[in-house]
């Protein structure tokens, strides 16, 4: 490309930085000179955390010990940083509670989103398929009532989505008696049926960086009469997801990413408020018990969110996620969406320009409509060429089967100029790494 | 009782202090001029800490991010860190792993071990009483093997047990087919039988210390042919449990007690060598896969305690508890238990002596082979008692049904001259409480 083109490009992304209302965020971080975009795989720090975790370390924990239960407020810390967590993802607070993996978390809201399509009840089961046991198909598991209509006995999970969330749905499928049909997100509506208890997908793609319809998909699970759950991993923090005003049921998410809370921070676990009161978790720790310092044999669950906790909040990670939470106070989700877009709309442009025709081929779609916050580039030689990228500066990561460059864009601290520099960057090391 | 006797035990304690070979290690933690009787709840800070954290939070996240996955260690923290813990349990290495809440272990090892036990097929079932679907037997869950030999389907489970366990244990039966017979532990022998798949039990009661007899009660469970699942959340830190000596199938524990890991930090689960090519976790996330960054929608699991893994590791608590444990550096668990039986003496000897007759009555047992490293007073006014003792710097913690005064007695920060103040300060109290 010629030099003119590159300078405009430039000078463009140096308008862009100067108009971003969102550019003033990134002095909250700890950045160095390079160019980030790994922020999908763990946010950068906040730079006033370190100092929020010595005082939870050094007075909390160090001077008052125990009191800090109450006085620090450790106890009801899950159900607090949920509430903050809460507006980032379009729900109302008092659903969302902090703890435990993601995929403690997949697990604890794939069991009881199959307990609740049986207290619905079956429609009717398709002609010749009734289950029975002399067909073979799954017995009832003892006392189960996810099994207690037998009709309901098909997990759909998403074929595309990250493996963790597979893997634990099929174990969920396994105890609850339930059988696992995985399915690519645009096939869901077709594969839906009277045999649907529950719908496990992710909001974007982890790969391709692919948007899924979470509106139109969330009204064809409830029309089926099964109940969906949304993993927001690659959602939450970079994109309106809208909890509550599209219904909904279960959703669960992790905090490293997008929302900046540390190095495998605790995930949390949504709940519709009119599911709370048959939130059936397989997972009744006593930190989820309506009077735990009862300390009873009976296990009777608490009222609420408190209902998905499960043992002892792990207080300094979860401290440090709150500490982080701080860099979204007045900041609005729409923002950052316009930003994201904008950003991944423009570095494709500069991979465009830059980029020799061949070498690299974007997965991810060019339809804002169906894009998350990265962009993923195929390309044959992704290993040395990240390689080299992270060499120069610009961190992205890859994604192995098939061969992806993954770049994350994380608007509060990722700028125009960035974007503009990663692709030249980029198209500076194809010219230097041999086309396979 | 008589000044000269007062005066007796507190030369005693300071005789005792003196020849205390752990004495030393009190400079280590972060301490306040009281007497700090609640390590069986919260370990105090151990001094250190704090810059080794900062060290996490700046260098390691905030200037290498993801980087630390591979350079600082992130990614091998849980199995790395189960190797500190391991000496301390009686443990060979490459048998613990470190994560999630000691509910979610307990869920992994109770499922599991009923696992394991239907491989080994049944012995043949009491007369008349085997399991059918005719009868209301438990039925077979649908592919799950736990169930395949349709004989072990019970799991004995400590009816004293921290409630947590129990709820946990009770979920796992119902996801597994099996049913839950709650037994004293000390009837455990008597309630064995041909049906029983597992038995879950802690080594030390929460509420009155009684240490019960691991290695009886595992071989007991053995001869059965049952597996055991032991939770040590009371023992590890206080006093030798030699799981790999007795033979333990499967263990959980927490680190936040006497291990001084920080308030809620991740727990582990031991899995011994023997059983691990067969443990089946109900947790199988991604971080159990064999080959974790191949993301195949296949699971297979990892070889070794890396099996016990689920999701992401939460770096900053586990990080916190590793540097904790260099407190355990050169410590031997025999030197501690020696200390801890004594301290736990001479502190019923101070009670004995200075509180007024019939005011409270130990819980705990005054056979060492039957105490673990607390000492549990039954008290009816213990609500106030405790207030007060809180006031004057004595910090225990109550235990309500019946109540109960517990104070914990962590050897590595507990001296003798605190085990006498702690001893004179609730006869004071006690003189200014009314009897109830």
């Amino acid at each position: 490309m010629s030099e003119t083109s590159r300078e405009d490009l430039r000078q463009r992304a140096l308008g862009l930085d100067a108009a971003d209302p969102l550019a003033a965020r990134r002095k909250l971080f700890v950045l160095d000179d390079g160019v980030y975009l790994d922020g999908n795989s763990l946010g950068a720090l906040p730079v006033h955390v370190p100092a929020r975790v010595q005082d939870v370390l050094t007075r909390q924990w160090g001077e008052l010990r125990i009191r800090s239960w109450g006085e620090s407020g450790w106890w009801t810390a899950p159900e607090r940083i949920g509430d903050r967590i809460a507006p980032l993802v379009g729900a109302a607070a008092g659903q969302i509670v902090v703890g435990d993996s993601t995929s403690v978390n997949v697990f604890k809201a794939v069991v009881a989103a199959t307990r609740l399509a049986s207290l619905r009840g079956g429609e009717p089961s398709r002609v010749g398929e009734g289950p029975s046991l002399a067909d073979g198909e799954p017995s009832r598991a003892a006392g189960d009532p996810s099994l207690v209509d037998g009709v309901r006995d098909e997990i759909l999970v998403d074929a595309t989505t990250f493996p963790t969330d597979g893997y634990i749905a099929a174990s969920a499928a396994r105890l609850t008696g339930h059988r696992i049909v995985p399915v690519d997100p645009a096939d869901v509506p077709a594969a839906l049926g009277p045999r649907t208890a529950a719908v496990l997908l992710n909001q974007v793609d982890f790969r391709t960086g692919r948007l899924h319809d979470l509106p139109g998909l969330t009204a064809a699970v409830h029309a089926a009469g099964a109940i969906v759950v949304w993993d927001l991993c690659h959602s939450a923090g970079a994109l309106p997801v809208g909890l509550d005003e599209h219904g909904v049921d279960l959703a669960v998410g992790c905090t490293y990413k997008y929302l900046n809370g540390g190095p495998g921070s605790p995930a949390y676990l949504y709940v519709a408020e009119r599911h709370q009161s048959a939130f059936d978790s397989p997972l009744p720790g006593w930190n989820s018990h309506a009077d735990p310092f009862g300390m009873t044999s009976d296990y009777a669950p608490a009222d609420g969110s408190v209902r998905g906790r499960v043992g002892t909040p792990d207080i300094v990670s979860m401290l440090t996620l709150e500490a982080a939470l701080d860099v979204w106070d007045g900041v609005s989700v729409d923002a950052v969406r316009a930003k994201s877009l904008a950003l991944t709309d423009f570095f494709l442009e500069c991979v465009e320009a830059y980029v020799p025709a061949g070498r690299v081929t974007s997965l991810t779609p060019a339809a804002h409509a169906e894009r998350g916050s990265q962009v993923a580039l195929r390309c044959a030689e992704a290993e040395p060429v990240m390689r080299r990228l992270i060499e120069r500066g610009v961190v992205g990561d890859l994604r192995r089967r098939p061969d992806v460059l993954r770049f994350g864009f994380t608007p509060l601290y990722v700028g125009f100029a960035d974007a503009e520099r990663a692709a030249r960057v980029l198209a500076e090391v194809l010219d230097e790494v041999p086309a396979a």
